[in-house]
């Protein structure tokens, strides 16, 4: 029996906004940061598991001391009995009774349960010596379904909804890992289209992107309609007609304005548009797919948890669903959502870019693949090129393509200099 | 001119777990807590500015963190033209490009700008030499507006529409004014209905809110449906056929279950349902409205904001709302919802209770009373007799109501003596 023994959060940051990448209609100077978690074990085997919160900045420190309000609840603990019963764990931390005040099941508190959940099976994965998404689908349905916590979700999802969904991908399984080995899982990129970057960074960026095989790209949209619409142009007319082109609002709007603003792109062809409006407002976002039709409402970067997805899919308020690796409660919550995209037939479209979420996100469209939805239809994961260089198993993008890792864990260690080298100090100023 | 010179921010913890005061179907044992502060200036009057966050025990830490977190935006910044902005600064901290990361608009760092907000309104309050409910009371329509943040709810409110609200509430302001001090605002009270409480205490309790003048009890149910018939009867046994009992699932229900559920409880003739399912989930909230007419659903005091009531509102899935005092990002985001609840023509009864949060939230209700929606149909203010000792203005409440706070600001200042003795030292044990 093994033991958690060290349990050492990290406030990391790093300086973007001298560069303006990641600028959009509502992130106007993000420094990409995270609130990051390694756990160390008393185990001859030396493994580690690492976790972090994806963060912008200010608020680092915040998150830093949540995740460390959770260390009582695996520190010192048996390791094996809690590896062997996530979906226990998961309950554990989600339902603490003073704990949830602090949402419930939304925002930092949340969050940091995640990162802790998402570095027990970094943890998990290594000590079986799989990559995670190998990991989760050489699970059995039944093994599957003990991770997901089906409270709240009864009315749109039960446990035996989601056994069968599973059970029935488990014939394909083998099949669809040889061809994911072998042909890689459609990636999009945002790397031309942050707002900060200049007319001819956009085209010279476009131009590269369709090089590099990407059939996808997106633009930052909604500070200025006359500026969208040039910029969608110049867009359009460097990828020519057959690459998508998605837009992102990054919540900028109300509802209406979203439809009429929308009205001035729709000529460009636009693949989706994503984060139209405030990420809780369900109402809204049915009202503006009604409204864009036929452009699907992508959204999902900030949705607080597995109610508000289920909540989404029910009213069809998205049509492209994007899952985030470090915003829900961790793995056992994007379980959760995939299968409910699954029950609902609706595609899931990552959001990644920041700081490590391609690492880590990848692992869940490639099990979602094999083990879950078992569909391609449509469905990409986002690819941003920036700071893969400071985490130890960085991603494979290449080709348009992301090739499915395969050192085990779950992608999410980041070099020991790099978090050395970039620990925010200077909390007066944060 | 006069300046922020000192941003003081404490974890004030009571036991209060040992007594199972507060006992519900999903907080089992709260120890109701605050991340209090306290905010003091360099002007002669030595007026202070005092807000907090009510938690229930572990992660208080987390809350005081996220409150620190924002002193850099008001110490050592020029007082009054903060005071007279109070709509500009609500923006400016809940629209930070960095810190909104880490909800949008809800949870740890959104309760956070409610504390700050709060405690400058307590601030601005003492400096007006008003309690703050006769201040609001006092402002022009358009001054109120001016702290309305309206982006997001246009689809349900404008500034036009809230306008036409105030407005209309103006020429009835000073007979209103002089009802409420003459009768008092009408309180329910929560202190018989503990989950942890015995049957006899149950009976006894029951026995003496009547005594005290309340015309309406309320009931935590949701553990054991037997339970729960057996108290209801016990209760409405106790308290006869002319008062109200209102139940209160704390969450612990799914759609369908709630429904089932209240077919047993119903010939208790309920007052209303509140928290019946988790309280982002709208769509349940709207599908058990019409499942339980007509009994009432009542929910809010999880509400994570402005967006999250409207949807509410817009779906018929509360016909009872809950404001809560320190939820929300403070007065402002209140004044948004009082607002969208007279639109839309629904009741505000706030929760109340915990630590603190009767003493703020009358503030509300009566401004609510005299300037907004001018209304005391069904409305009440819920009551719970305990930690009221801790504050320098505690709550007049007595037979069965609410007594208008003469003394200036907004009721949230806590005796040095208590947060000294209740500080939380030991975070190791947290």
């Amino acid at each position: 029996m093994s033991r958690i023994v060290s349990f050492e959060a990290s406030d990391v940051r790093f300086p973007t906004s001298s560069t303006l990448d990641g600028s959009d209609a509502m992130n106007l100077d993000p420094d990409y940061s995270a609130a990051y978690l390694r756990l160390a074990t008393d185990s001859a085997d030396g493994l580690e598991g690492h976790g972090f919160v994806f963060t912008i900045g200010r608020g680092t420190d915040v998150e830093v001391a949540a995740i460390r309000a959770l260390a009582p609840y695996v520190l010192d603990r048996d390791l094996e009995p809690m590896l062997d019963d996530m979906g226990g764990l998961w309950r554990e931390l989600v339902y603490d009774s003073q704990l949830r005040w602090l949402g419930p099941e939304k925002g930092v508190m949340h969050m940091a349960i995640g990162a802790v959940v998402n570095a027990l099976w970094d943890l998990k994965a290594k000590r079986a010596g799989l990559p995670l998404w190998q990991l989760l689908s050489s699970m059995t349905p039944e093994q599957l379904v003990d991770l997901v916590d089906f409270r709240y979700l009864s009315d749109a999802l039960t446990r035996e909804d989601a056994l069968a969904i599973l059970a029935a991908a488990v014939p394909g399984r083998a099949a669809r890992e040889a061809d994911l080995v072998a042909s890689g899982y459609a990636a999009y990129t945002t790397t031309p289209g942050w707002l900060g970057y200049s007319d001819e960074k956009l085209e010279r960026l476009c131009r590269e992107a369709v090089a590099d095989g990407f059939l996808q790209i997106k633009l930052k949209v909604g500070s200025s309609r006359d500026d969208d619409v040039r910029r969608l142009g110049i867009a359009r007319g460097a990828v020519g007609p057959g690459i998508r082109i998605a837009v992102d609002a990054n919540q900028r709007w109300d509802r209406d304005e979203a439809i009429d603003w929308m009205r001035d792109l729709a000529p460009f062809d636009i693949a989706w548009l994503e984060e139209p409006t405030n990420p809780d407002d369900i109402l809204s976002h049915a009202a503006i797919s009604r409204g864009v039709a036929p452009i699907p409402v992508a959204t999902g970067e900030h949705g607080g948890g597995r109610v508000m997805f289920k909540q989404f899919l029910q009213a069809d308020a998205l049509q492209v669903l994007q899952i985030d690796a470090t915003r829900v409660a961790g793995v056992n919550e994007n379980l959760a959502i995939l299968l409910l995209a699954a029950k609902f037939g609706v595609p899931v479209c990552p959001h990644a870019g920041g700081v490590g979420l391609c690492e880590i996100v990848q692992h869940l469209s490639m099990f979602d693949l094999v083990a879950v939805s078992g569909k391609k239809d449509g469905r990409m994961i986002e690819f941003v090129d920036h700071l893969h260089e400071h985490f130890v198993t960085p991603v494979d993008v290449h080709d348009g393509r992301y090739w499915p890792p395969t050192a085990p864990g779950a992608g999410s260690e980041m070099h020991d200099a790099s978090i050395r080298e970039f620990t925010f100090a200077d909390r007066a100023n944060a």
